[in-house]
């Protein structure tokens, strides 16, 4: 099979790549290196198997051109910071709905029609079931990153109905591991470095989150990808518990052996539109095979360990 | 109070013109003039408490200064017909989803901060609950103009959130009544004037579809704007009942005293992405004090009624 991945070279994206051509795929990697990194393809790039396309979804003559030859899009790019919706109200719609639409028209195009799209927990809003299913309430959107993800969404799922897509949608709770680039433990090493003995916490850290380590959730893909019929297939990513932040906090200074000084700024949320509660019903994931190989705390200390062990993506990051 | 109306020559936008002037407001009407038309803001204009204001949504700068000044925003432009979304896949995005994002923007930009806004019962896509309330199971979208709508509603839910918007987003079945330019009345009625003894029905005419009063609908969108309190309200506006298409079909045969040969061209869908059976829960809308005056009977008769008397409406469509 000839798989296109968008954000290949991305955490989630690069790891993909890496599991795709490891199972002798052809992968073509196609990233505008906005926060993708070239270093997370090394490995990839020792495969004949392999190709880069640099390149960025908004240019949609160059997308058509190198969404040719693909069996399945899997169409991973993306503003992906939740957080700073309001600082640039255009960015989710333009890297997020508008990108989406493009792929899909570059599939139609050139007659793909397999896609697998990354989507997010964050479309349930402030959800009022927990753990939450699939088919929880029509939810009200709560950020404009996950405004666009839902957008995108429903893009594909029209897609599916009126070109004869196969759609595999994934709700993703937040993602740990090797490559991880940004997020809390990414945030709270890095404040840790720069100031041992104090932190600064957003919310008042008791806000409960799920959260999956990458492997687990690159099972689970290909889990769907490869067992799911249904035209479109929506499924939740995530593990069978949370943690609060402060937990998370805890695990992370136990492995550094420090003990900072916790300041909390207060508030059941972290920012605008956080959802003091993330946690997903993986029954539908699991009926199709999948388990979970590794406990949140699990994955919080790998990720520790790899951002020790790379300290270059911190200081690339910080220079950005 | 100053609205600002977005379609507000279009069938429902120049009825909500018509009854906010009449209830004393100032009101600016605008419109592009793709499918709305000055006849039908005839009355408007001999109002001194009305502007006609010609231009695109997609032109942010000249939409960003037509919003100022206003206090409330109905946002009811867009591209309304459902049906042929894959003829021109990308019209949904740039006329539904980009352009409620510019309203967005250049309501913000004006500290504009109220909207109410023309969503529609397609976006429970096929529904499995019936009549189907706000917070039916999270759907999955069948058609791109039904999934331009659900962009549309996220986007605005998610300003709500994060800049302090208030929302009122209405879940319209088709409107019914005067001033109506298209669907499935305007169809039958035109191809009955063409050949009164054969009409071709989409699909097996078993569909089972729910309308609404254009007068109804703009009772109930008043009523929810002066009554809800939320940040964001999401409330079906539709009738207490539905009807078949086969129905429908007959009141407007005996109307006419027509007794045409019926020829269905099959399936339980009018096209692909249609919904075999829309039927909205209105007991939101009805806890806020409205109540529905018109059959659905009555409204078609109504509107064929109005077409009869209207011919340059259908001879004007026909040219463009």
């Amino acid at each position: 099979m000839r798989y296109f991945v968008t954000g290949g070279a991305g955490f989630i994206g690069s790891n993909l790549v890496d599991r795709l051509l490891a199972a002798g795929h052809h992968v073509t990697a196609f990233d505008n290196f906005s926060t993708g990194r070239h270093e997370f393809l090394a490995d990839a790039r020792t495969s004949d198997r392999f190709a880069l396309d640099e390149g960025d979804l908004l240019d949609k003559a160059a997308l058509a051109r190198a969404v040719a030859g693909h069996d399945v899009v899997f169409h991973l790019a993306a503003n992906a910071d939740v957080r700073f919706g309001t600082d640039h109200p255009d960015r989710d719609l333009q890297q997020n709905t508008i990108a989406t639409f493009n792929v899909l028209e570059a599939m139609r195009l050139n007659g793909v029609k397999r896609i697998g799209f990354s989507s997010t927990g964050s479309v349930y809003g402030e959800a009022e079931v927990f753990p939450t299913p699939e088919n929880a309430p029509f939810p009200v959107q709560t950020s404009l990153y996950a405004a666009s993800k839902v957008a995108g969404e429903a893009l594909i799922s029209a897609y599916a109905t009126g070109f004869g897509f196969q759609a595999f949608i994934f709700r993703f709770v937040s993602i740990l591991g090797e490559r991880y680039t940004h997020g809390h433990v990414f945030d709270f090493y890095a404040k840790l470095l720069a100031n041992p003995h104090a932190i600064e916490v957003l919310g008042n850290g008791k806000q409960r989150k799920s959260y999956l380590y990458v492997q687990d959730c690159i099972n689970a893909i290909l889990t769907v990808v490869e067992r799911a019929t249904d035209p479109v297939t929506v499924v939740n990513l995530g593990a069978d518990e949370y943690c609060q932040v402060d937990d998370s906090l805890g695990w992370i200074c136990e492995r550094l052996g420090l003990t900072p000084k916790v300041n909390h700024t207060g508030g059941a949320r972290g920012w605008i539109g956080d959802s003091p509660f993330i946690f997903l019903d993986t029954a539908k994931l699991k009926s199709l095979g999948w388990r979970q190989t590794l406990t949140i705390r699990e994955a919080v200390v790998r990720t520790l360990d790899y951002l020790r062990a790379n300290p270059w993506v911190l200081e690339s990051r910080h220079a950005a």
